[in-house]
Formats: C-alpha cells, structure tokens, sequence
C-alpha cells in the first residue's frame, strides 16, 4: 500500500503543472524577479505557512514546524528565468518577449510549493522544521544563494537539498554522485593592446589580433600540458573581437571566455597560467594584455554521507532500479554554497520528454521537459526529509 | 625669364585656392557625388571647353582642341571625398556632417580646373589635344576610372598623366618612380564554420575561434614562406568577429582583411594560399571555412618612358634639385588602369604643411595639404604637355 | 593466531629478498630474456612444480594441483628489464652494462615464486589449480601477454591476478580501482613532407619545420576542445627532428609520440583527430603528411567482481585500513590482455622506500623499492587463492 | 679590330680552363687550404710577380707595378671548396672525398691568373698598380676578406671589384646593380629549456617542443608584420630537434637558423625581434629560451660610380646589350668587407651550362659552370682597370 505521503503529493499533480505553466508563462529575467517571488510568498501564506520575504534581496523562505522535536532540514528550489526567446508551441508558451524558463526553474518552483502544501497539511505528525528556501537569481553571479545564506537562510538548518530536473535523463529516475558534482566558474576577460594602423604598413603599428590570436592557440596547453590528465578542466573563450575595418591593424583585440574546473587547486593553476600566458604572449609580439579573471561560483560538492540519504530516499520514493550514479558536469550551480556551509547534497531529477523530437537541451529556445518529473522532486523532497528524521513514511496516516 | 604659360598659372593661384576651399567645403561621398561633378562641368563650360557630363556615371570630360596638329594627351583629377567627419579649425571646414575632403582631391581638382583655364587661353598656340578626365569615385571599388575608361574617355589619347598630392612629402618637391608606384589591393572574408555549444562542454561542438586563430596566424607564412623575400607583400587581417556569449562556444568566426602586392603573379599566388590555408586548417580543426577574396584595383605600374617624360617636365617647371625619385607606397589607386591601357605615369607632389604641427595623414580627420603644392600640380601638367608635344614652353607668347 | 599460511611466506622472506637481487644483478631486456626465464623454471621444477617452457616465446607456466575439487586461478608476475644503466650505490647493483630492473620486474618474481613455495607445501589441503604465469616482455609492445594467452596459458583458468609493486605508493598498502587501471597507448609518428631549398629563398621550398610546428600546435585541440572534459586523454610528442643546416629548409621533418586514453571510443577519435589535423595542416601549408599509428596496448579494465574479491583478500591479509582505493594512471601494461579475456583484477602493492632521500620513481636510473613490500605481494596472492576458492586460511594446518 | 689585350687574354683560355680543372680535381675546405694558395703563388712568382703570402692566414696577394704612373686597382678572388661530394661524371671531378668546388671558386681563381699573366706581359705600357687579392675561407665566417684587410691588402688601393660566376644566369652576359646586391647573415640558435617528464604525465613537466613550436610560429611575424613591406627579410629556422623517446617529454628543443637582410637597422629589428619571440613566448609556456644571435657577413653594398664604372667596362668588354641590371640576391658574400672599406663594386658573370640538364645551383653535388664566362670575367677584370685608368684598351699595342 502506497504510503499516504506519497498519495497526497500524487493528488497535488494537476495543481503543480498549473503552477508550473503559469510561472512558465510570466518568466522574470535573474536579479529583476518581483512578481515571481511574491507569487510564491502568497502561495505559502494561503496554506498557512509563515514567510520571510526579501531574504537576501529577492528570496522567498518559508517554515513548517512540526509538532514533534527533530531535526531542521532545508530544501531549496530557484526561480529565476532567462534572456531566451520562447520558440515552443504550446499554450503555457512565455509572454513576456525574449524571457523564457528554459532551465526549469518553473517546475523546481512548483514541485517545493507541492512539498510544502503536502507537508504541512500533516505538520501535527512531523517531527522537526521543514524549511522552503526559494532561491532567485541563480543563472548569474554573484547568485542569489551567497546573498540569502547571508541574510540567515541557514540559520539553525542541520542538512539541505536540492534537486535539479534534466531535459536530457531519463524521466522518472534519480541520478547522484557524491563529491563534486558541478564545477566552478571563472570568467575571464583578455584585453590585448596593440598600436593600430593602415592595413598596408603593417611595420608602423603592432598587430593585436595576431597577439591574441596566438594567445587564443596557448590558451588550449593549459588543459593539454598543464592540467592532470585525471583531472577535469576546460578553458574556453566565447567571444574574440576586433577591429572596425578590413585594411586598418586594429588597437585592440579582446578575448572573452570561462573556465570550469572541480578542483580548487587546479583551479588557481588554470587562472595563473591563463595569466601568464596572455601577458608574455603578448609581450612576445610587442603588444600588452590585460586580463581580468572575476570568479563565479565555486565547484559543487556533495557530501557523501548526504548522498547516502538521497540514495535511501530515492529507494523508498521510486525503487532502487532508478537510482543512477552519474558522471559530474560542467556547468555551475550556486547551491555549492549551501553544501559548503551545512551537510547536504544536490541530485538530478530525469526530465526527459517522452517525444524525443521534442527534447531539447537546457538554456534551448525549445526547452521543454516532462511534467511527470516535478512529482518525482516533490516525493524526493518528502522521502528526504522522513530519512533525515529517520522515520518511516508509513508511520504518517 | 619665366615663360608665360608659367606666369599664366601664377596668376591662377588665388582662384586656384578659392576653387579648392568651395569643394572642401562641399564635399561628397565616392559614387554620390551630384554638385561637384556639375561645377566642375560648368567651370569648363565657362571657359569654353567642350564637355561630356555623366561619362562612366558621375564623371566629366573636357575637351582643348589646339590649333595645331599634335599627340591626344589627357590628364586626370579624382573629386571624390571620405566619410570622415572634419576636425579642422579652419574658415574652409567640411559644412557636410560626416564627409570630408580628406585625401586632397578638392586640390587635384582645382589644380587641374587652372591648367585648364591657362591652356584654353592659348589653345590658339597649341599643337595636338588636352582632354581633362574629371574622376568620380576613386576611394571605393570598383572606381570610376573602369567606368569611364569603358564610357570611351581614352578614345585618341595617346597617353595620360596625373598625380597625388602627398601632405607627408616635402611641399614643392615631385616625386617619380619607374614601374611599380602604388599596390593593388583584394579585400578578403574568410567565415569559419564550427558548432556552436556551451563552453564547459568543448567536445560537443567545433570551436571557431580556435580554427580561426590558427588561420590567422598560419596566414603569416604567406609573406614569411611563400612570397620571394625581393617582392613586396602584405597580407593583413584587420576584424576577427566571433561570439555573443563568455561561455558559450559560437558557431561562426569571421576574418576580414586585405591584401596589397605589386606583382600580380604574386598577388595570384597570394590569393591561392589564402584559399589553401583557410579551407585547409579549418578542416583540420573539424571547421569549414568559406573564403571570399573581392579583387579590388590592381597595382599602379608607371611606364618608364613616360616617367622620363616626368622627369624632363619637373627638371623643366620647378628645377633638377626638386625631382626625388621615390620608393612605391602600399595603399591603392585606380589610376592604374589609365595606365594599364594607355602610356602614362602617375607621380607624387610634395605638399606637406610649413608647419608641422598641422601636418597630418592622408585620410586623418584633421587631414589639410600645403595649397601651394598646386601651383607645382598644374605647373607640371602643362611642362608635361609641351614635352609630350615636343615642344618649349618658351616658344609661347 | 596467524594463518599458517602467512606463517610459511613469512618465513620464505629472506629467500625472497636473495632471489630478488639475484635477478637484479642479472636483468634481460624485454624480447630477449634467457637466463631469466630458465632460473624461474628451474626454481618450480626443484620445488616439484610441473612447468611449461617457451610458453608464447620466453614464458614460464607453472601449475600446481591441488588435492581437491575447485576453481583454477591464474596468478602473473612479469620479469623483463629496461635498457637503463644502475646508477645505484648498492651491493646488488646490475652487472649488466646498460641493462637493469628499474620497474621492480624482479620483486613480482621473487614474491610469485615464494607464493608457489608456500603454496606447493599444503597443496595436499588445497582446492583447485594454481597456474603460476611468467611473462617476459612486458615493457616493449607487442609484450609478452598477448603471445602468452594465444600459446594456451589461459586455458582453464578462471581468474587472474596480478600485482605491480610501486615506488611511489606508501608501502604495507595495497591500491585497488574498479574499472580502468591503466591507459591503453597508441605510438604515433608524422612525417612532414615540405621541399628542402636555401634558407635565404623560403619562397623556392616549402618549410616543413614551420608546417610540423603548426601541427604539434594544433595537436593540443584534441585534448583541449576534442576529449569530454570528464575523460582521461593525454597526446604528448616526444621527438621533433628536422634539419641538418641552420641555412637550409630541410624536405622533412618527424615528430614521434604518444597517446594515452582508457576509453576506446575517446582512443578512436584521439587517433582520427590525429590523423585529419596532421593531413590538413601539412596541406594547409602546402606540405603533405603521412601518419602512421602503430596501437600499442590497450587499457586495462579491473572486472568490479574480482576488485572485489581483492578488497576481501587485503581486509584478511593486511587489514581493512592498508586498502586504498586509487586513482587510475595513466602508463601502460599488458596485464590488459588477461582481464580482456577472463575475470581478473589487478592491483598496486606500495613499496616505497623507508628512506625519502631513496624513493625515485619508476624508470629511473636509481629505482629501488622496500623488498618488504614483496612480502605484502605473497601473501596477497595466497589471500586471493583463498578468497576465489571460498576458504577461511585458517583452515589449513 | 679587338683589342691586344683581348686577344691576349682569349689566348690564354686553354689554359684558364686547365688551371680551374687542376683546381677543381684538388679542392681544399675553407680555412683549411694548403696548397691551393701555394699553387696560385708560384703561379704568380713563375711569370715574375711579386707574392705575399699568408695573408691574413692564408691569403695570396700579387702586385704588378705598371711603369706609368696611375690608380692602384685590386682585383679579387676567392679559392675555397665546399663540404659537398661530388656527383658529376666528368674527366675533372674532384678527388678529395666529400670535398668539391660546387661554388664556382675554381673558376674565379683560373680567371684573375690569367688576367694577371695577361697585363704583366703589358706592364711597361699600363699605368699605375694592380693589386691581385687571392682570398681564402670565404664560404665560412668570419672568412678571410676582414682577416686580409686587417693585414693590409688593400693599402694602398684606390678601387676594388669582384665577379662570382653564376650557373643560373646567361652565360656571356654580365648582372650589375647599384646600393645592396647581397645580404647581410646572422645564425641563430634557440635553445628552449622546459622540464622532462614521462610522456603519459605531461602537468609534471613542461613541454620544450611545444614551446619552441609556438616560437617557430611566432618569427614568421617578423617578417610579415615588424618588417617594412618594402625592405627584404628573411628569418628562416633550417634546424629543430629535440627527445629521445616517443613516450618522453625532453627538457630541451633546439632552434637553429639564419637572418637575411639587406638593411642594417631593419636587421637590427630583426635580432631584437627573435628575441623578444623568443624569451616571452617560452616564458608564457613555463619554459626558458636562451637565445644565441652570431653576427655573420654584412650585407654587400655596391658603391654606384664604382657600379656606373663595371657597366662602361662591360659595355666596351662584351656589348651594352650582354650589361644587366639584377635584383639583389639573399645570400651572403664577404666581398661586402672590401667595399665597406674601398669604393669598389661586386658583379656577376653569368656561367649557365649551355645544355640545360647541367645546369645545377650553387652548393649542389652536380654544380658545374659554362668555362667560358671565365674569359669574360678576365676580360671584365682588364677593362675596368683600363677604365679606372682612364684609358683607352685601343691604345695597348
């Protein structure tokens, strides 16, 4: 017999894809969120759970005291949107031009609030506090986990999770990795100086795209040559430009990139060299470079004995068969800083469309992803916290 | 004593200075240009010469028939402006927002406008034909010069001449050189091809810039390697276009850029490898490059006889001790394909400012000449004239 | 009390350390073992070991039946040399000019022979087959393994196990990985075919030197932009030769090197990416470039089951706390081919020696390892034995 | 009717020819000739001129005192071999292994002999001196022209001229030229310091191939972008090498090469260039570069009146219409120290093989020259000392 939890959060589906689409239909762009997070505010209120608002600029913290002493477990989920135009067909498409919840965000949002209305509504048989961090700006650093740990989000938490659906897993399963899990950011910036000229006399100036385009080529021995072969790095640069003219020697060339890495230490080599590599290389050519490296969000780190309640959890919520170890990634996620400060642990949730035509990657103009995922993160999030308590869900009725 | 048609000149020179300040005041665009080419017409029309409007599409022919038989010989005045906004502080500054008479054809074509009216004025005297080829459009390709050559503006000439002022060469000075005096130029686009991906995950896509900045530099190897170390060359890049986003790999990487040769084998040879290494090194990379190669004027190659010409007219109209023979320059002219068809030769007129603080680059926006470097302009035509005639400019009277 | 077992290795200890250094005053090179290969059968047959000469060449099997019914397991110790010279200051230092144990070859004989010692002595108590595998040529692709196994030395046999001694790693532990241990190796070679002339007249050749550079350059993007970051690869060129005047441009120039990949799929790109940037750079700079890539061994892959076991056997043989799980590296070795074709582990047994001013890594020329460490290595096999064949060693008595 | 002079001079043609086979069956390497300069002396002493031997080393210098007074006059050439084995099927191959007049030595030696048996036999009708400069060790610097000057070969002297056979250019005719008619040399060597390592391990040392590669790349800018379009540079690396080992990363790549120019500022840019290249760019990779720039031969400038002289000279000696003007070549001729020192000019006689499948370069193991240019040479050497003279060849009887 399925236990009543579980039911209850079952019931709450059709609500929770009617949260999702409306959020998914007024998308607000990062750090600019006003009606989203008020939305989520008065959600909460109404099924009587007391808010914190503004929590670090923009979030959203809602507590649910149960009656019981325990343990106080956090879940976190984000809300913000991003500078994508929607070019979906459907009914829930955005209507706000060039803003679009193209990483799923709305369906973090709406699973939590499910979550929320599902826990409190047996709050007098919950041992410990449940408390509902909605998190806004995440897609930009500095993010907004940073600002609202800052303004006490954390305060007397002993654990915390998040989940993260994915367009790309199969739907219905639970994927985890202990240890780091998403890697960290620095954006960097090369400014290479040259002396601009006419085209024809090359000799009168000094030529900064050929400095930067050597600089470009060095860049990629800092993975090649100077990274641990079993270590993860990448250095990539997304933007080169310069020049106004096709027969002028430009005075400047500018290289704009990022780079990824899980290990703090290889992390500070990579910048070190990205460093010298640019300011020698374009020394060698009689140029400068100037470079700029602003960190961003540090790598993502799961703490195994965390991991180790999520895989339980995930047992009991959907069945050993569809818990997956997987690989880390790439891209970043500022629910590190939750994992620095308190025990925790972030796991994907599979989202895969069951129409593969219509399965697109996240941060896509056609993201989409499967509905029936949002009720996998809300049971996650209930089967986390009755491991945490150490409790079975079959005691609740 | 001086001989007449020099005093003749002389006594031009205040109008020649008034003409010249009108059009610098009133300049417009190469392929726009409306009201300089109709006063240059009716300046003619004034004095008599017959006239040919419209010839090529903008340009304006006239015609001084001697009384005597004699050669066909025809001069020519480029009167196209920069869009360049001026930043002069003088009474004669451009009154046209944007647009400037930056490369000093407001003065060839007065110059030439005073030659006119000295010869008219003693064509009774004269042997042979002087036609005055007005040019539209000589700073953007194709020129006018193809267009009024194919219009028929050579029929019967028997051999033409013209010249540059030169704001960075001595005021008063000419300046000759047999064969090869200015480069001829192609304009290149070279659009490389990746696939476009997040930047943390390199491997997914084909990383442009990457293949784009060993094009770049293996485009080096073209002067370095390839072109004989005795023959000038210049291959330059001036934009390297690419990426909208840090980290995000872009789809496309676009160079532009120019090339500049004397020796059209050279410049085939030129163009050949730029073809090769592009399509060559983006396949290598996983990339494709798609190159673009624009032929642009060919190079200026002065007939020494008709140089020699130059040298006797110089020794003639402003002494031995002032005609300096000269290195070849990179930037192009269209007067080379006068001289493609016709015998001919283009030379260099000295017209630095006295004071070298106001002097500047041709194409600067504070760019001015020495007016004086007219007078030696329209001397020169008319010592040209008599020695192509073969006759002293003493015998006038 | 201790297993009688360990009791009876222990006491082979000073056996083990004699017929170690006897082996390292007198190496053989890989391929061209003589002496070796004789002293090892010899040894078996004293002890009343059946023994299979010439086994794909220069091997050693040996096979000891135990009285009971059970499982056939294969245990491998190596025992080729290095073409390096003894640089150490020690009693049994190689007598063999330029040859000498720098990999500690003669550590993994002298434990397996110990194992066989104690082992041949209760084989009345013991279940099952031991089958002792002496490989020569491990060191020099095709090694010996490969010839081994299609010469039978795998016949009937159900597991396989061996160990590498490791200078590096704290010795007393044993060093286990699930899945990939060791990378697989491709040797590559490109020779770039430009055309040799005067250095003073580039134009009249083509510079292979400058085309191999662009190569060697561009080489760097298959580990940088072509591998997934979250997978192991490494391409290194070792040697760069070209010319024999610093005043010619040579016709040639090679570079030689070295891929290294635990994944197959990632080692199949690695080779295509080879091979399409070397072509089309050469091309690009008008050379040519002919890749050959002679596949060296593959990677070698821990079956999880039998990592399994070896964790159980180290619990028992050195206790829970001296069992390390370890990181893959990335040299090479062709134990690769026995786990490729039956169940099999194996393992890193540390042996680093107590003295740091003594600790050089492997292959160098004053390579030495704590002989205690070979005890460690005898026991682990005899634990293994026991493990596979679902015996307590305190049975035997 | 022809002048005695020349007539004498054609007289001695069967011998010229027999004197420049014995040298070529016997050639000696530079700055190791023995008997070479001892034959040319006692050729000189036979016919009654007075010998200074060892000159600067191992120089020869004759002197004929004419009987009337006039200009001193020296005539050089040089007698060395070249490290090359001889491929050519002919009577008159040489007979030292690996040593061959492949240069056109031989030939320059023949020539000025029989000049100087041709103007003793007149020397009480010829005014002033002639000074007969025998020059050793020119194809190695420092070679022997500054060692010669420095023991005073040309006190005295008012002019000095030169001739180098050429196997490429028309034989009869003779190639002049004003200002730089050869270049300037500079050898390089780049000796790039990065740190050995294992080849599978390269983040545990730093690639010197990798670094010189990118350096290799980098001196093409030299000449594409620091150098004047306009002035002639060559920057060319004849030599890389570096490792030992395919799996290896080597602590040490090697560059070697030459710099051509004709300008002496521009190769000044040059050297400073290649190092700047150098040392920032191993830098940027964690490497060193230490690099070694030895001044080789100046650039070879011909005095013009000296040059206006040789073109008169010519034209009385084979005909205005054999008198070429040439392009300056890239390699290098330490005759450029004679006229740094005297007013003097170097020309060239062309010596192509009438039957072109002879027709080898300089430096080649087939190289053989037309023998007939030697009479021109002799003939040249004659009429310009009647020139310098200001005499006519008429008035010799």
């Amino acid at each position: 017999m399925k236990p009543l939890i579980e039911e209850k959060i079952e019931s709450l589906y059709a609500e929770m894809v009617e949260t999702r689409r409306y959020l998914h239909m007024h998308p607000e762009l990062s750090h600019q969120e006003v009606h989203t997070p008020e939305f989520i505010a008065q959600q909460l209120e109404n099924i009587g759970i007391e808010v914190r608002r503004n929590v670090g600029g923009r979030g959203v913290v809602g507590t649910i005291h149960g009656r019981l002493p325990g343990k106080t477990i956090a879940f976190r989920a984000d809300f913000d949107a991003l500078p994508i135009t929607d070019q979906k067909e459907v009914a829930y498409k955005s209507t706000v031009p060039g803003v679009m919840h193209a990483c799923g965000h709305d369906g973090h949002t709406a699973a939590l609030l499910a979550f929320a209305k599902a826990m409190v509504s047996i709050k007098d048989q919950l041992p410990g506090t449940i408390v509902l961090i909605h998190q806004f700006g995440e897609e930009v650093a500095p993010g907004g986990a940073q600002a609202m740990i800052a303004d006490g989000c954390l305060e007397g938490v002993d654990a915390i999770y998040g989940a993260h659906l994915q367009s790309k897993m199969e739907s219905g399963n639970v994927f985890v990795r202990d240890g780091f899990l998403q890697a960290s950011e620095d954006t960097l910036k090369i400014v290479v100086r040259g002396y601009g000229t006419h085209g024809a006399e090359p000799h009168t100036g000094v030529d900064p795209i050929l400095a930067a385009s050597h600089i470009m080529i060095a860049l990629q021995s800092i993975v090649s040559r100077n990274a641990d072969p079993l270590k993860e790095l990448v250095v990539s640069i997304g933007k080169f430009h310069a020049g106004d003219a096709d027969n002028a020697i430009p005075s400047e060339a500018v290289l704009e990139g990022t780079i990824r890495v899980f290990d703090p230490e290889l992390r500070k080599l990579a910048t070190e060299r990205v460093q010298a590599i640019a300011e020698n290389v374009a020394r060698a050519m009689g140029a400068e470079a100037e470079v700029t490296i602003e960190a961003g969000y540090i790598s993502l780190w799961n703490h195994p004995e965390a991991v180790e309640v999520v895989r339980r959890a995930a047992t009991q919520a959907i069945g050993e068969e569809r818990v997956v170890e997987t690989e880390p990634i790439m891209p970043v996620e500022d629910f590190a800083y939750f994992t620095q400060e308190r025990p925790g642990a972030y796991f994907f949730v599979g989202a895969k469309m069951a129409d593969e035509r219509l399965s697109y990657p996240h941060h896509h103009e056609k993201f989409d992803f499967d509905e029936r995922a949002m009720l996998v993160a809300a049971k996650m999030f209930a089967a986390l916290y009755f491991e945490e308590q150490n409790m079975r869900t079959e005691s609740i009725s």
